[in-house]
Protein backbone atom coordinates (compact mmCIF):
# COMPACT_ATOMS: atom_id res chain seq x y z
CA UNK A 1 0.00 0.00 0.00
CA UNK A 2 2.02 3.27 -1.24
CA UNK A 3 0.46 5.45 1.71
CA UNK A 4 3.19 3.71 4.35
CA UNK A 5 5.93 5.75 2.17
CA UNK A 6 4.54 9.03 3.34
CA UNK A 7 6.75 10.94 5.09
CA UNK A 8 5.48 14.34 4.93
CA UNK A 9 1.62 15.60 4.76
CA UNK A 10 1.50 19.39 4.04
CA UNK A 11 -1.91 20.88 4.84
CA UNK A 12 -3.87 23.43 3.03
CA UNK A 13 -4.58 26.37 5.57
CA UNK A 14 -7.59 28.63 4.69
CA UNK A 15 -10.28 26.64 4.63
CA UNK A 16 -8.79 23.43 5.34
CA UNK A 17 -7.57 24.32 8.49
CA UNK A 18 -9.86 27.45 9.53
CA UNK A 19 -13.17 28.95 8.35
CA UNK A 20 -11.68 31.71 5.53
CA UNK A 21 -14.08 32.11 2.67
CA UNK A 22 -16.91 32.71 4.47
CA UNK A 23 -15.32 36.07 5.31
CA UNK A 24 -14.81 36.88 2.00
CA UNK A 25 -18.54 35.75 0.70
CA UNK A 26 -19.49 38.27 3.77
CA UNK A 27 -17.23 41.07 2.82
CA UNK A 28 -18.14 40.60 -0.53
CA UNK A 29 -22.16 41.08 0.37
CA UNK A 30 -20.47 44.16 2.56
CA UNK A 31 -19.09 45.78 -0.36
CA UNK A 32 -22.27 45.20 -2.15
CA UNK A 33 -24.78 46.57 0.09
CA UNK A 34 -22.56 49.81 0.97
CA UNK A 35 -22.64 50.53 -3.29
CA UNK A 36 -26.54 48.80 -3.66
CA UNK A 37 -27.20 52.98 -4.65
CA UNK A 38 -24.96 52.76 -7.61
CA UNK A 39 -25.40 49.54 -8.89
CA UNK A 40 -27.51 46.02 -8.50
CA UNK A 41 -25.74 43.89 -6.00
CA UNK A 42 -25.31 40.91 -8.33
CA UNK A 43 -23.40 43.17 -11.06
CA UNK A 44 -20.96 45.22 -8.70
CA UNK A 45 -20.15 41.53 -7.22
CA UNK A 46 -19.60 40.14 -10.90
CA UNK A 47 -16.87 43.38 -11.38
CA UNK A 48 -15.31 42.97 -7.98
CA UNK A 49 -14.81 39.37 -9.36
CA UNK A 50 -13.20 40.01 -12.04
CA UNK A 51 -10.96 43.17 -10.61
CA UNK A 52 -9.87 40.71 -8.42
CA UNK A 53 -9.00 38.48 -10.90
CA UNK A 54 -7.66 41.16 -13.31
CA UNK A 55 -4.89 42.48 -10.34
CA UNK A 56 -3.93 38.58 -9.29
CA UNK A 57 -1.24 38.61 -11.20
CA UNK A 58 0.11 41.99 -10.01
CA UNK A 59 -1.19 41.21 -6.38
CA UNK A 60 -0.96 37.84 -4.99
CA UNK A 61 -3.59 36.03 -2.57
CA UNK A 62 -4.91 37.78 0.47
CA UNK A 63 -6.81 39.95 2.30
CA UNK A 64 -4.88 43.11 1.59
CA UNK A 65 -4.85 42.65 -2.55
CA UNK A 66 -8.39 42.29 -1.71
CA UNK A 67 -8.96 45.29 0.11
CA UNK A 68 -7.28 47.39 -2.72
CA UNK A 69 -9.63 45.25 -5.21
CA UNK A 70 -12.44 45.99 -3.30
CA UNK A 71 -11.56 50.25 -3.70
CA UNK A 72 -10.60 49.57 -7.15
CA UNK A 73 -13.91 47.96 -7.67
CA UNK A 74 -15.39 50.71 -6.14
CA UNK A 75 -14.34 53.62 -7.87
CA UNK A 76 -15.85 51.39 -11.09
CA UNK A 77 -19.25 50.81 -9.60
CA UNK A 78 -19.41 54.39 -8.34
CA UNK A 79 -18.28 55.92 -11.44
CA UNK A 80 -15.76 58.13 -8.95
CA UNK A 81 -18.89 59.10 -7.48
CA UNK A 82 -18.69 57.55 -4.05
CA UNK A 83 -17.56 59.99 -1.00
CA UNK A 84 -14.73 59.56 0.27
CA UNK A 85 -16.09 57.63 3.57
CA UNK A 86 -17.16 54.72 1.80
CA UNK A 87 -13.31 54.08 1.01
CA UNK A 88 -12.26 54.21 4.70
CA UNK A 89 -15.14 52.00 5.18
CA UNK A 90 -13.53 49.71 2.84
CA UNK A 91 -10.27 49.73 4.35
CA UNK A 92 -12.33 48.85 7.85
CA UNK A 93 -13.77 46.04 5.75
CA UNK A 94 -10.57 44.46 5.16
CA UNK A 95 -8.59 45.18 8.65
CA UNK A 96 -11.36 43.49 10.44
CA UNK A 97 -10.76 40.64 8.32
CA UNK A 98 -7.15 40.69 9.27
CA UNK A 99 -8.33 41.21 13.13
CA UNK A 100 -11.23 38.42 12.80
CA UNK A 101 -10.96 35.49 15.63
CA UNK A 102 -9.74 32.25 14.02
CA UNK A 103 -12.65 29.45 13.58
CA UNK A 104 -11.09 25.72 13.28
CA UNK A 105 -13.02 23.34 11.26
CA UNK A 106 -14.49 20.50 12.80
CA UNK A 107 -11.99 17.99 13.99
CA UNK A 108 -8.80 19.31 12.87
CA UNK A 109 -7.27 19.39 15.96
CA UNK A 110 -7.90 15.77 17.28
CA UNK A 111 -6.48 14.74 13.68
CA UNK A 112 -3.67 17.00 13.83
CA UNK A 113 -2.48 16.05 17.02
CA UNK A 114 -2.55 12.09 16.05
CA UNK A 115 -0.90 12.30 12.63
CA UNK A 116 1.97 14.44 13.94
CA UNK A 117 2.82 11.92 16.33
CA UNK A 118 3.22 9.34 13.01
CA UNK A 119 4.27 12.05 9.99
CA UNK A 120 6.14 15.39 9.82
CA UNK A 121 3.30 18.17 8.94
CA UNK A 122 3.60 21.36 7.55
CA UNK A 123 1.38 24.56 6.49
CA UNK A 124 1.56 24.57 2.78
CA UNK A 125 -0.31 28.30 1.70
CA UNK A 126 -0.83 30.58 -0.81
CA UNK A 127 -1.67 33.56 1.46
CA UNK A 128 0.18 35.93 3.06
CA UNK A 129 3.05 35.30 5.45
CA UNK A 130 2.46 37.59 8.11
CA UNK A 131 -1.48 36.71 8.02
CA UNK A 132 -1.24 33.18 7.73
CA UNK A 133 1.44 32.85 10.60
CA UNK A 134 -1.11 35.11 12.69
CA UNK A 135 -4.24 32.66 12.28
CA UNK A 136 -1.65 29.68 12.81
CA UNK A 137 -0.79 31.43 16.19
CA UNK A 138 -4.33 31.88 17.11
CA UNK A 139 -5.47 28.85 16.19
CA UNK A 140 -3.17 26.90 19.06
CA UNK A 141 -2.15 24.41 16.42
CA UNK A 142 1.02 25.48 15.60
CA UNK A 143 2.49 22.54 17.91
CA UNK A 144 1.91 20.11 15.65
CA UNK A 145 3.62 21.54 12.41
CA UNK A 146 7.13 21.30 11.83
CA UNK A 147 7.15 24.86 10.18
CA UNK A 148 5.19 26.76 7.64
CA UNK A 149 6.17 26.59 3.78
CA UNK A 150 4.40 29.78 1.71
CA UNK A 151 4.32 29.39 -2.03
CA UNK A 152 3.56 32.65 -4.36
CA UNK A 153 1.01 29.89 -6.10
CA UNK A 154 0.04 26.32 -5.92
CA UNK A 155 1.68 24.99 -9.18
CA UNK A 156 3.19 21.60 -10.41
CA UNK A 157 6.02 23.93 -10.16
CA UNK A 158 5.79 25.01 -6.86
CA UNK A 159 4.86 21.86 -5.43
CA UNK A 160 8.08 20.23 -7.12
CA UNK A 161 9.80 23.10 -5.45
CA UNK A 162 8.25 22.36 -2.29
CA UNK A 163 8.85 18.66 -2.83
CA UNK A 164 12.36 19.13 -3.10
CA UNK A 165 12.59 21.75 -0.41
CA UNK A 166 11.48 19.04 2.23
CA UNK A 167 13.95 16.60 1.16
CA UNK A 168 11.38 13.91 0.02
CA UNK A 169 10.92 12.17 -3.25
CA UNK A 170 6.94 13.40 -4.95
CA UNK A 171 5.57 9.52 -3.48
CA UNK A 172 6.53 10.41 -0.09
CA UNK A 173 4.64 13.62 0.12
CA UNK A 174 0.79 13.80 0.87
CA UNK A 175 -1.28 17.56 0.63
CA UNK A 176 -4.61 17.46 2.42
CA UNK A 177 -6.61 20.03 1.15
CA UNK A 178 -10.23 22.22 0.13
CA UNK A 179 -9.11 23.27 -3.61
CA UNK A 180 -9.25 20.33 -6.05
CA UNK A 181 -7.26 23.02 -8.33
CA UNK A 182 -4.85 24.40 -5.69
CA UNK A 183 -4.38 21.46 -3.78
CA UNK A 184 -5.18 18.19 -5.31
CA UNK A 185 -4.54 18.42 -9.61
CA UNK A 186 -1.06 19.69 -9.68
CA UNK A 187 0.35 17.44 -6.40
CA UNK A 188 -1.32 14.07 -8.58
CA UNK A 189 0.06 15.65 -11.91
CA UNK A 190 3.55 15.38 -9.79
CA UNK A 191 2.92 11.79 -8.55
CA UNK A 192 2.13 12.69 -5.39
CA UNK A 193 -0.59 11.85 -3.09
CA UNK A 194 -3.49 14.28 -2.60
CA UNK A 195 -6.35 13.93 -0.29
CA UNK A 196 -9.55 16.23 -0.76
CA UNK A 197 -11.68 17.33 2.00
CA UNK A 198 -14.25 20.19 0.59
CA UNK A 199 -15.37 23.35 2.49
CA UNK A 200 -18.82 24.07 2.01
CA UNK A 201 -18.01 27.26 0.18
CA UNK A 202 -15.18 27.99 -2.42
CA UNK A 203 -14.21 31.01 -4.65
CA UNK A 204 -15.56 30.86 -8.16
CA UNK A 205 -11.99 31.36 -9.01
CA UNK A 206 -10.79 27.74 -7.34
CA UNK A 207 -13.80 25.54 -8.62
CA UNK A 208 -13.47 23.04 -11.13
CA UNK A 209 -16.06 20.43 -12.32
CA UNK A 210 -14.02 16.94 -13.04
CA UNK A 211 -14.24 13.71 -11.96
CA UNK A 212 -11.11 12.52 -10.21
CA UNK A 213 -9.96 9.23 -10.52
CA UNK A 214 -6.94 8.47 -9.53
CA UNK A 215 -4.72 5.63 -7.54
CA UNK A 216 -3.15 8.68 -4.95
CA UNK A 217 -6.66 10.42 -4.83
CA UNK A 218 -8.85 10.13 -2.13
CA UNK A 219 -11.86 12.30 -0.93
CA UNK A 220 -12.73 12.80 2.77
CA UNK A 221 -16.25 14.56 4.46
CA UNK A 222 -14.43 15.69 7.39
CA UNK A 223 -11.25 15.78 8.75
CA UNK A 224 -10.89 13.24 11.22
CA UNK A 225 -11.75 10.70 8.77
CA UNK A 226 -7.86 10.56 7.65
CA UNK A 227 -7.44 8.77 10.86
CA UNK A 228 -9.14 6.07 9.55
CA UNK A 229 -6.33 5.04 7.07
CA UNK A 230 -3.51 7.12 8.05
CA UNK B 1 39.49 32.08 11.95
CA UNK B 2 35.97 31.52 12.23
CA UNK B 3 34.67 32.88 8.85
CA UNK B 4 35.89 29.26 7.89
CA UNK B 5 32.92 27.64 9.91
CA UNK B 6 30.43 29.66 7.76
CA UNK B 7 28.29 27.20 5.19
CA UNK B 8 25.42 29.41 4.70
CA UNK B 9 25.06 33.24 3.46
CA UNK B 10 21.84 34.82 3.30
CA UNK B 11 21.57 37.85 1.60
CA UNK B 12 18.59 40.89 2.32
CA UNK B 13 17.29 41.22 -0.74
CA UNK B 14 15.56 44.75 -0.86
CA UNK B 15 18.93 47.66 -0.72
CA UNK B 16 21.34 44.83 -0.93
CA UNK B 17 20.54 42.99 -3.61
CA UNK B 18 18.80 45.89 -5.82
CA UNK B 19 17.64 49.15 -5.20
CA UNK B 20 14.26 49.72 -3.43
CA UNK B 21 14.50 52.30 -0.77
CA UNK B 22 14.24 55.12 -3.36
CA UNK B 23 11.35 54.17 -4.68
CA UNK B 24 9.48 54.29 -1.40
CA UNK B 25 11.09 57.86 -1.36
CA UNK B 26 9.70 58.60 -4.90
CA UNK B 27 6.44 57.49 -4.06
CA UNK B 28 6.58 59.56 -0.84
CA UNK B 29 6.96 62.65 -2.51
CA UNK B 30 4.38 61.77 -5.36
CA UNK B 31 2.04 61.35 -2.17
CA UNK B 32 3.04 64.75 -0.93
CA UNK B 33 3.14 66.29 -3.73
CA UNK B 34 -0.40 65.11 -4.70
CA UNK B 35 -1.67 66.00 -1.44
CA UNK B 36 0.19 69.60 -1.39
CA UNK B 37 -3.30 71.95 -1.68
CA UNK B 38 -4.40 69.96 1.96
CA UNK B 39 -1.05 70.19 3.71
CA UNK B 40 2.43 71.21 3.90
CA UNK B 41 4.63 68.42 2.53
CA UNK B 42 6.72 67.76 5.16
CA UNK B 43 3.48 67.21 7.88
CA UNK B 44 1.83 65.25 5.54
CA UNK B 45 4.89 62.88 4.80
CA UNK B 46 5.00 62.51 8.93
CA UNK B 47 1.33 61.97 8.88
CA UNK B 48 1.88 58.95 6.18
CA UNK B 49 5.21 57.72 7.96
CA UNK B 50 2.87 57.13 11.49
CA UNK B 51 0.19 55.49 9.17
CA UNK B 52 2.61 52.91 8.15
CA UNK B 53 3.78 52.40 12.07
CA UNK B 54 -0.20 52.52 12.51
CA UNK B 55 -0.49 50.10 10.08
CA UNK B 56 2.92 47.92 10.25
CA UNK B 57 1.78 44.81 12.89
CA UNK B 58 -1.59 44.32 11.26
CA UNK B 59 -0.49 44.89 7.44
CA UNK B 60 3.76 43.62 7.55
CA UNK B 61 5.80 44.64 5.34
CA UNK B 62 5.68 45.45 1.81
CA UNK B 63 4.20 47.71 -1.46
CA UNK B 64 1.13 46.69 -0.72
CA UNK B 65 0.30 47.72 2.59
CA UNK B 66 2.00 50.87 1.89
CA UNK B 67 -0.62 51.23 -1.02
CA UNK B 68 -3.15 50.99 1.66
CA UNK B 69 -1.37 53.19 4.04
CA UNK B 70 -0.69 55.75 1.13
CA UNK B 71 -5.13 55.93 0.32
CA UNK B 72 -5.77 55.96 4.48
CA UNK B 73 -3.33 58.73 5.17
CA UNK B 74 -4.92 60.84 2.51
CA UNK B 75 -8.29 60.48 3.59
CA UNK B 76 -7.00 61.86 6.97
CA UNK B 77 -4.60 64.76 5.33
CA UNK B 78 -7.37 65.91 3.06
CA UNK B 79 -9.73 65.59 5.67
CA UNK B 80 -11.86 63.49 3.45
CA UNK B 81 -12.37 66.18 1.29
CA UNK B 82 -10.06 64.55 -1.86
CA UNK B 83 -11.32 63.58 -4.95
CA UNK B 84 -11.83 59.79 -5.79
CA UNK B 85 -9.30 60.41 -8.54
CA UNK B 86 -6.57 61.13 -6.37
CA UNK B 87 -7.77 57.70 -4.46
CA UNK B 88 -7.16 55.91 -8.18
CA UNK B 89 -3.93 57.60 -8.76
CA UNK B 90 -2.60 56.44 -5.60
CA UNK B 91 -3.42 52.99 -6.55
CA UNK B 92 -1.45 53.32 -9.79
CA UNK B 93 1.37 54.84 -7.60
CA UNK B 94 1.64 51.23 -5.52
CA UNK B 95 0.77 49.41 -9.03
CA UNK B 96 3.41 51.22 -10.41
CA UNK B 97 6.08 50.36 -7.88
CA UNK B 98 5.07 46.55 -7.94
CA UNK B 99 5.85 46.69 -11.58
CA UNK B 100 9.06 48.77 -11.54
CA UNK B 101 12.09 47.32 -13.00
CA UNK B 102 14.67 46.07 -10.96
CA UNK B 103 17.92 47.76 -10.54
CA UNK B 104 21.08 46.05 -9.63
CA UNK B 105 23.20 46.90 -6.54
CA UNK B 106 26.59 47.83 -7.86
CA UNK B 107 28.95 44.74 -7.74
CA UNK B 108 26.24 42.20 -6.26
CA UNK B 109 26.24 39.73 -9.51
CA UNK B 110 29.88 39.30 -9.74
CA UNK B 111 30.19 39.13 -5.90
CA UNK B 112 26.74 36.18 -5.67
CA UNK B 113 28.98 34.23 -8.32
CA UNK B 114 31.98 33.73 -6.54
CA UNK B 115 30.62 33.00 -3.50
CA UNK B 116 27.98 30.93 -4.57
CA UNK B 117 30.70 28.47 -5.87
CA UNK B 118 31.90 27.88 -2.17
CA UNK B 119 28.69 28.31 0.14
CA UNK B 120 25.15 27.70 0.10
CA UNK B 121 23.38 31.54 -1.11
CA UNK B 122 20.25 32.28 0.29
CA UNK B 123 17.89 35.16 0.28
CA UNK B 124 15.95 35.86 3.16
CA UNK B 125 13.66 38.61 3.44
CA UNK B 126 10.55 39.83 5.19
CA UNK B 127 8.93 41.52 2.10
CA UNK B 128 6.07 39.90 0.34
CA UNK B 129 6.70 36.48 -1.49
CA UNK B 130 5.42 37.20 -4.96
CA UNK B 131 6.78 40.74 -5.08
CA UNK B 132 10.35 39.29 -4.42
CA UNK B 133 9.67 36.14 -6.41
CA UNK B 134 9.09 38.80 -9.30
CA UNK B 135 11.91 40.80 -8.41
CA UNK B 136 14.37 38.24 -8.18
CA UNK B 137 13.01 36.76 -12.10
CA UNK B 138 13.72 40.24 -12.95
CA UNK B 139 16.98 40.72 -11.64
CA UNK B 140 18.85 37.27 -12.95
CA UNK B 141 19.97 36.52 -9.72
CA UNK B 142 17.96 33.25 -9.06
CA UNK B 143 20.42 31.06 -10.50
CA UNK B 144 22.87 31.97 -7.59
CA UNK B 145 20.52 31.60 -4.66
CA UNK B 146 19.34 27.51 -3.56
CA UNK B 147 16.13 28.80 -2.42
CA UNK B 148 14.45 31.99 -0.77
CA UNK B 149 13.56 32.58 3.09
CA UNK B 150 10.58 34.79 3.71
CA UNK B 151 9.99 35.96 7.40
CA UNK B 152 7.37 37.88 8.25
CA UNK B 153 9.85 40.25 10.65
CA UNK B 154 13.21 39.62 11.27
CA UNK B 155 13.75 39.56 15.12
CA UNK B 156 16.24 37.06 17.22
CA UNK B 157 13.43 34.63 17.37
CA UNK B 158 13.11 34.74 13.38
CA UNK B 159 16.72 34.53 12.71
CA UNK B 160 16.97 31.17 15.13
CA UNK B 161 14.07 29.29 13.52
CA UNK B 162 15.89 30.42 10.27
CA UNK B 163 18.93 28.75 10.95
CA UNK B 164 16.88 25.77 12.57
CA UNK B 165 15.16 25.31 9.42
CA UNK B 166 18.79 25.34 7.43
CA UNK B 167 20.27 22.70 9.21
CA UNK B 168 23.10 24.39 10.54
CA UNK B 169 24.70 26.00 13.90
CA UNK B 170 24.44 29.62 14.57
CA UNK B 171 28.23 29.95 14.05
CA UNK B 172 27.69 28.46 10.06
CA UNK B 173 25.66 31.27 9.11
CA UNK B 174 26.52 34.97 7.97
CA UNK B 175 24.07 37.01 6.92
CA UNK B 176 24.56 40.44 4.40
CA UNK B 177 22.24 43.16 4.85
CA UNK B 178 21.86 47.00 4.87
CA UNK B 179 19.47 47.68 7.30
CA UNK B 180 21.36 47.40 10.93
CA UNK B 181 18.26 47.01 12.58
CA UNK B 182 17.11 43.85 10.51
CA UNK B 183 19.80 42.22 9.18
CA UNK B 184 22.99 43.23 11.45
CA UNK B 185 22.25 43.04 15.49
CA UNK B 186 19.13 40.37 15.67
CA UNK B 187 21.17 37.92 13.74
CA UNK B 188 24.88 38.92 15.87
CA UNK B 189 22.52 38.66 18.97
CA UNK B 190 22.16 35.20 17.96
CA UNK B 191 25.72 34.32 18.15
CA UNK B 192 25.81 34.33 14.24
CA UNK B 193 28.06 36.42 11.61
CA UNK B 194 26.64 39.84 10.04
CA UNK B 195 28.36 41.83 7.49
CA UNK B 196 26.77 45.42 6.85
CA UNK B 197 26.60 46.81 3.42
CA UNK B 198 25.04 50.31 3.61
CA UNK B 199 22.54 51.75 1.12
CA UNK B 200 22.36 55.24 0.85
CA UNK B 201 18.54 55.80 2.04
CA UNK B 202 17.48 53.73 5.15
CA UNK B 203 13.72 53.61 6.01
CA UNK B 204 13.00 56.34 9.14
CA UNK B 205 12.16 53.23 10.66
CA UNK B 206 14.87 51.04 10.12
CA UNK B 207 17.49 53.57 11.54
CA UNK B 208 19.71 53.00 15.17
CA UNK B 209 22.38 55.15 15.82
CA UNK B 210 24.44 52.73 17.54
CA UNK B 211 28.65 52.02 17.20
CA UNK B 212 28.78 47.90 16.34
CA UNK B 213 31.61 46.41 18.41
CA UNK B 214 31.81 42.93 17.43
CA UNK B 215 33.82 40.13 16.76
CA UNK B 216 31.23 38.37 14.37
CA UNK B 217 30.68 42.10 12.53
CA UNK B 218 32.27 44.07 9.62
CA UNK B 219 31.04 46.47 7.72
CA UNK B 220 31.50 47.16 3.96
CA UNK B 221 31.12 50.12 1.41
CA UNK B 222 30.35 47.68 -1.48
CA UNK B 223 29.77 44.57 -2.15
CA UNK B 224 32.59 43.15 -4.16
CA UNK B 225 34.69 44.28 -0.77
CA UNK B 226 33.26 40.61 0.53
CA UNK B 227 35.29 38.52 -1.92
CA UNK B 228 38.75 40.09 -0.33
CA UNK B 229 37.51 37.72 2.49
CA UNK B 230 34.86 35.20 2.01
Amino acid sequence: MPLQNIKVIAFDADDTLWVNETFFRKAEEDFCALLEGYMPKEEANKLLFDMEIGNLPLYGYGIKPFTLSLIEAAIVVSKGTMPIELVQKLIDIGKKMLEAPVELIDGIEITLKELSKKYRLVMATKGDLLDQERKLIKSGLEKYFHHIEIVSDKTEKHYKKLVKHLDIQENEFLMVGNSLKSDILPVLNIGAHAFHIPFHTTWAHEMIYEEINHPNFKSFTKASDLLQIL
